[in-house]
């Protein structure tokens, strides 16, 4: 029987969005248009709260269809952004159905036979790849590791210590939304709006929203580390984080502390941050401009500045950067389908 | 010749407040009068501009008085914060006058015969002291030191890696003001108002304000490393830092990480830090409450927490902390007063 695509999977697969109307979701679909990437059918999937609405991206609109166990059929690549619970629950039947399932969330990037890859740093982890799942790495990980990957290839990073400065929309748009419902509030002299967030985010910093294991380290502060040694395969290599979410409503921020194997001055670290891929230097010391998160917002390069070296260590063995990164293209949506790209 | 004074000046001090009309001039007045301060006369000196503006503190009226080369006849005690080429100027002249000078500014905090005092931290650098200047530290130094320096003192810290996340008001009212009009500016869908600070405040995060040096570190950092220094008598001490803006009217944080010299868990850590004078441990890892610049916000103490063992250090070697403090109270203002409380 032969498969019901009208185009060859191999030049045009057939697409799903699971979690189409989430922020990521929505990137996902703005980025296949702006990257002009070619598909079959797409389908955009979700609860079936959301199904039959309908969705404007890039001067067309869609319908969303309810997710369900039979949406996959014909599906060649499922991209999923819905939450850990849905790709466990959906992914195996993507897969079962065919498809190569791009998974968003954390469900299983732990585990052995899926790889976790940024395409710029680890593209090779998906040579001997037969089908399946791949795992898109958590967003903050993704906009660290772009900027301190290449210096980690080039000098040897032993050591990192990273404080991030992380947007709320990195906790769904709903609490970017409640955000700016926030400073509306505040202009009017109203009490804040705190439906969402639960808190007063406007005018406020606070520790990441993610549980906190026995070790006194949350979730998130877990994954950077976990998935740095993946990406990087070396278990070897030390890393602790603070992760904190700022009053922003896309992109984090990062300040990195690194110790290097091999003696390197800062002059050495931003060449070679300006040949990385994927990364754009903004170091002006004299004008004092270096990465924000407005300037990093829908903008595919992560930013790094900030460059030096780091004098509370023996000369050349430390280096510092601060890195912007939208969350949301680089740190999820993006990086998903450039692994599509890779893949076809 | 009897000295100018209705009061003996051992008891009830004649003091002026240089730069009363900034933002921590203001909030020297304010603890002043909620500390119950004895005082005798009390100047309120600025600027021309400003001479004649009155201003209402807590539901008093002051006039305000032309600094001027004979404003510190009589004066005892002499808050300045209006800068440091104001106190370069004019702190000479006030010492001559026979005042004491607390000096707020970065004027004369390096100088050798200048004490840099935190009350609760090196009160005994004033054990000597036979009058002249007094130097406040710097805000950000003091609201890390604050936390910091009880666990110097108990296990020894070798190295500190800080980043901070610090309010606008660190670069005066002004800049609080225009944060304040930029989410009215959002608000009401107008571009944002830049006259005072030239850039996007609001849902940014931004290097800090201040010159970079030739080794790349801004002078906001380079304080933290020489004032700590000072303030510990221990030249030794590695200390590195990146300091950052944030959308925050009022408090500054950082995420400190510790390199320690006698093993230490992370609970023992909490229990030296519950102790320490002026610091209020916040670390409710169930209920996910650490501190926060809201609450941070006309608190004297500097909230401590995200208190554990940093894993990517040999074990019980390195630990991390993230702290709050009010840097126009513990930061500038009472401090000063809490010098003169020493001092008298």
């Amino acid at each position: 029987m032969p498969p019901p695509h009208t185009t060859p999977p191999a030049t045009a697969p057939n697409v799903a969005i699971v979690g189409a109307t989430g922020a990521v979701g929505r990137e996902m679909l703005a980025i296949l248009h702006q990257r002009r990437f070619t598909h079959g059918t797409l389908k955009l999937l979700a609860s079936s709260r959301s199904a039959g609405t309908v969705i404007e991206c890039c001067g067309r609109h869609y319908v969303i269809e309810e997710l369900t166990e039979d949406s996959f059929r014909g599906v060649d690549l499922a991209l999923f952004s819905a939450g850990g619970a849905v790709s466990r629950r959906y992914a195996p039947l993507a897969v079962k159905a065919g498809a190569t399932v791009v998974d968003n969330s954390s469900a299983f990037r732990r585990d052995d036979d899926v790889p976790l890859v940024v395409p710029e740093l680890n593209g090779e982890a998906l040579n001997d790849f037969s089908g399946g799942v791949i795992a898109n790495p958590n967003c903050t990980t993704m906009i660290v590791l772009m900027a301190v990957t290449p210096l980690h290839r080039a000098v040897g990073v032993k050591r990192m210590v990273v404080s991030t400065y992380q947007a709320v929309s990195g906790a769904g748009a709903a609490w970017m939304n409640e955000l700016e419902q926030q400073a509306r509030d505040f202009a009017a002299g109203r009490p804040y709006t705190t439906d969402v967030t639960g808190r007063q985010c406007l005018f406020n910093v606070f520790s990441h929203n993610s549980p906190i294991g026995p070790d006194g380290y949350n979730e998130e502060e877990t994954k950077l580390r976990r998935e740095t040694r993946k990406i990087w395969n070396d278990q070897s290599v030390k890393i602790t984080a603070t992760c904190v979410r700022v009053p922003v409503l896309r992109a984090h921020c990062a300040s990195i502390n690194l110790t290097i194997a091999k003696p390197t001055s800062g002059e050495e670290a931003k060449r070679i941050l300006e040949q990385a891929p994927g990364v754009r230097v903004v170091d002006d010391r004299q004008a004092n401009r270096f990465p924000e998160p407005i300037d990093a917002t829908g903008v595919d390069d992560v930013l790094v500045g900030r460059i030096r070296e780091d004098t509370s260590q023996p000369p050349g063995m430390g280096l510092e950067l601060f890195v912007a990164g939208d969350q949301l293209r680089k740190g999820a949506a993006l990086n998903a389908i450039q692994i599509a790209d890779l893949l076809l």
